[in-house]
């Protein structure tokens, strides 16, 4: 049987990665393909129990280190529990969020080293990597309005617009290094952003059936 | 001002770190060291809460990669806001269980390769290491029986009697391999333990000494 392949969406808060996930599920279902969708940190439930520990306003500083650990045992158990079986089954994986988050996150938001994160990364995760993400780019300061309008922000959120900006200088300077990831203006209409999608996913499709 | 020491009881459930921990807290007061205690996991409020949810009893199966990576998680928080600032500041930390419980348990238990442990601890955890180590060395049927004792057994106590001689043999060997652990045969009477634990204190101290 050949193997799943697995899709992910990366960007800011209000990058408006939630909507796009909707794209590709569209975009999906119209190619038949069978495929789950995940979300990150989460997606088991003992990895919801992370997400909220590291979401929730603490009475004490979390130690980036700390945020770096707790984001790659969740990442595990959904890997382990999940993304992992679906893979080998065959089946596609969506995911909102996945590794590349922790790398701008913890890694530009936090500072934490590149070599630090590289460690605990490839010890872990070992050879899997997303076939396709699609990285959502957009101005920190739009991103949180619109994320603002949604509610109230976590502890994550609530950090200063100098954090989201080195989160978003590493998702760049990434995508632009790296390959497999595409990079889409989100700061356009949703329309557009979603003709983007469709197309970068048609243009990825084509070229696997060569 | 010179750095504090760090000091760790290590060994199985119902071993008898606990004890063990008052015999050198009375040593150190006896010697008028300033010394805070830590217990790992946990130590931090956050690392607290990391330590109910690791040691819950969960609906699903915990990986053993999110297992380790949990530990690591409430070691760094505890190490970044306790353990360095209290030895930069000279005090002396006395820890019961810290790094090596995760090799025991994680690589011998759960049988995760030393190279994915090892890569994780030094990637997170750097140079720091204790200063010296007491491993009380017991037959887990006896410990888990002085533990049973005590009350209700929590997700990872509940393992089969395999799990724990594997965990006990990982610590003999790292024992053996590595300098700064002191193995203490802890099926003996408590009394016996207890001057065993203040006869390597003595020495370790006097080595320092010189
Ligand atoms: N291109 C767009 N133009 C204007 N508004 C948008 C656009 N894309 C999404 N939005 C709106 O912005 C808000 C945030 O979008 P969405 O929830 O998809 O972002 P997200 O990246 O999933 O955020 P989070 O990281 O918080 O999950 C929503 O109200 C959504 O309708
Ligand atoms: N040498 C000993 N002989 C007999 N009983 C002992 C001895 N040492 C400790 N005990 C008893 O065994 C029980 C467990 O001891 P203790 O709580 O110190 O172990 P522990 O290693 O801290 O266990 P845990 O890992 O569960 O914290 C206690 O009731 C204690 O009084
Ligand atoms: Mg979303
Ligand atoms: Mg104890």
């Amino acid at each position: 049987m050949q193997k799943g392949r697995f899709i992910v969406v990366e960007g800011l808060e209000g990058a408006g990665k939630t909507s796009a996930i909707q794209t590709v599920q569209h975009w999906l279902e119209q190619h038949q393909i069978d495929f789950i969708s995940t979300r990150e940190p989460g997606g088991t439930p003992l990895a919801e129990q992370i997400r909220t520990l590291v979401k929730q306003v603490q009475d004490e500083q979390v130690a980036p280190e700390t945020e770096l650990l707790l984001m790659y045992a969740a990442r595990m158990q959904l890997v382990k529990s999940r993304i992992e079986p679906a893979l080998a089954q065959g089946q596609w994986v969506l995911g909102d969020r996945h590794d590349l988050s922790s790398r701008a996150y913890q890694g530009g938001g936090r500072q934490l080293s590149e070599s630090l994160i590289n460690q605990i990364r490839t010890a872990v995760l070992g050879s899997l990597r997303p076939d396709l993400t699609l990285y959502l780019d957009i101005d920190p300061a739009i991103g949180l309005a619109r994320a603002r309008a949604r509610g109230e922000l976590d502890r994550i959120e609530q950090e200063q617009l100098a954090f989201f900006q080195r989160t978003r200088a590493k998702y760049q300077q990434i995508a632009n290094e790296e390959t497999g990831i595409v990079q889409l203006d989100a700061s356009q209409p949703m329309a557009a952003v979603q003709q983007h999608i469709v197309g970068a996913l048609d243009q990825w499709f084509a070229g696997l059936q060569e």
